[in-house]
């Protein structure tokens, strides 16, 4: 399995500091997350019911009814691999790691683009390109005139476009959903990082109809939990919660921002739900904090850091005396 | 889509009778489904931890270690044919019909066996086969015995023996768990079925390491949600709630089938948690009854009914009742 950020419960094991002492910073997930009453006792007993209202709620929030309520964009992502031929498939890289995993195990050829050959154009020649916008773990924002420019070229050969959105919420204006469906196009959306509900594992697809006919059928009946439809179709609903958030999730990144600026010299990047230190020293300071109960994520490449948002005043303290301690450390006593 | 018990929803739209009207017995889901405390809002917030006790309850429950949770049995059924190549692919049938539906999308080569072909052995001569155990609608059950069998077959050449235990757990005698792992074996259980938590979308792969490894990382990190798994924890551990269900629900059943045998001639077959009449009327009761608000399961082919547990007396009688009717039209008014 590849590594990602939410494995606490690893970390736990291996350092042996309680549960509860632990500040988890190793996800890009809203640390404010929606808020909701108990789920109705026939949620969990009964099979869930694809005439529950999610479908008209999704709708309203990503701007088209073309939208596949699936168990999280990552199921979506690991499935779509098998619903095409043998393909040369350009994925953004660094990036989110399972999409390559992911085509590569389905028997595809996998080419890592950077940031910056996708933006010269590069991500054209492929009969499946896989992009992430904004991109994780570097912040980078491809702007949707290009993005629709890009499908309009790969779908012209029969290819496919997916862009990974799933840190787009709260920069909206940065979405192709609304432009769904055209075709070729696929929209990979994420439920648990805006509204910090990363538990229930529900997300969307967004595309055309045969496209996402094509999902549902390979991910067979059922496959959204009971409870995550009913939670989620109120929270995509909850359009006064999403504004305070468009609002307050930015500035609590800022200032998540101007902390690690006080204690690294190398650019930080990000979107306003992490921020990512490009670093030598990752790797040691990364153990570091967790040695102070503190995690975050190691780059794959262990060339950098990201930081999740601190949940309260009192993480963000905790953190900056961390990496205060961390920087100058305590003399030696040998 | 293929067409399953469970679809209240369309119905009500359907015939405009109020949700809350019906008696919904189209699935073979336990209606005494375990209870449990609200979990616990970490569980929705954070992304699931393998380390949270599951993988120990459920190798307590089904007797092996070679126990790999996933997002319900139909999400494991559903990735499995991906992961070998082609194949010519035995599947019971009729039977749970999502099987078949997955191999051929796969592009494998699918032949349906009747229960009775199967009973004479002409199973293990494919590449992979899939056994429903106790068989869905039919009820056949299979002995352990000649089933470990056939996957020696199977399996001395190179196949895969998969067994649908989905509505095993009353009859735990039957079920091939405590045998793996055994090379080629894979064994799918259920949650929703006799623990009466359909809603949630957790359910296990038994099988060799190797196996499970490759359909972990097929369905990707965090496939099954955080409540899914800390509920199912608990109620793979209520081994007294699971006793009692092992008693009462062959009961209830036995009370449903004496019910049904004073309304049809036909022979009546199943499991525990539901009954078959076999009957040439088939689509017509299934009319009749929606138009009383009974929702039942019509079989694939129109030549039969299958019948979940009514929830309590009440419900009894009115499927009685409206049988009654049924069998017994009032004379016409013209």
């Amino acid at each position: 399995m590849l590594k990602h950020g939410g494995n606490l419960g690893e970390m736990v094991h291996r350092l042996g500091l309680p549960e509860a002492d632990w500040l988890d910073l190793s996800t890009g997930i809203n640390p404010h997350g929606w808020e909701f009453p108990t789920p109705p006792p026939q949620c969990w007993y009964r099979l869930p019911d694809r005439q529950d209202g999610l479908a008209e709620a999704a709708a309203a929030y990503y701007g088209t009814e073309a939208v596949l309520p699936v168990p999280g964009s990552q199921a979506a992502l690991a499935m779509l691999p098998w619903l095409r031929g043998h393909a040369r498939v350009g994925v953004t890289a660094p990036g989110y790691a399972e999409h390559g995993a992911a085509w590569s195990r389905a028997g595809h050829d996998v080419i890592p683009l950077s940031a910056s050959q996708l933006a010269g154009g590069a991500g054209t020649a492929f009969d499946v390109l896989v992009v992430i916008n904004p991109n994780n773990p570097d912040g980078t924002y491809f702007e949707p005139q290009t993005l629709l420019e890009w499908r309009t070229a790969v779908a012209s050969r029969g290819g496919w476009m997916i862009v990974d959105e799933a840190f787009v919420d709260t920069t909206p204006a940065y979405s192709l959903a609304p432009y769904c469906p055209l075709p070729g196009l696929i929209v990979l959306r994420s439920v648990g990082k805006f509204f910090g509900l990363a538990g229930m594992r529900i997300g969307f697809a967004l595309g055309p109809d045969n496209l996402l006919q094509r999902l549902e059928e390979a991910l067979g009946p059922w496959s959204v939990n009971g409870p995550a439809r009913w939670v989620a179709r109120q929270a995509l609903a909850d359009t006064g919660w999403q504004a305070r958030m468009r609002t307050r999730l930015p500035a609590e990144a800022e200032h998540l921002h101007a902390l690690l600026a006080r204690h690294f010299d190398q650019r930080i990047v990000g979107t306003p739900l992490f921020r990512t230190v490009l670093t030598p020293r990752a790797a040691e300071v990364h153990e570091a904090l967790a040695r102070e109960a503190i995690l975050v994520r190691l780059l794959d490449r262990q060339d950098g850091l990201r930081f999740g948002l601190p949940p309260d005043e009192a993480g963000l303290a905790r953190l900056d005396a961390a990496l205060r301690r961390i920087s100058t450390p305590e003399p030696s006593r040998a």
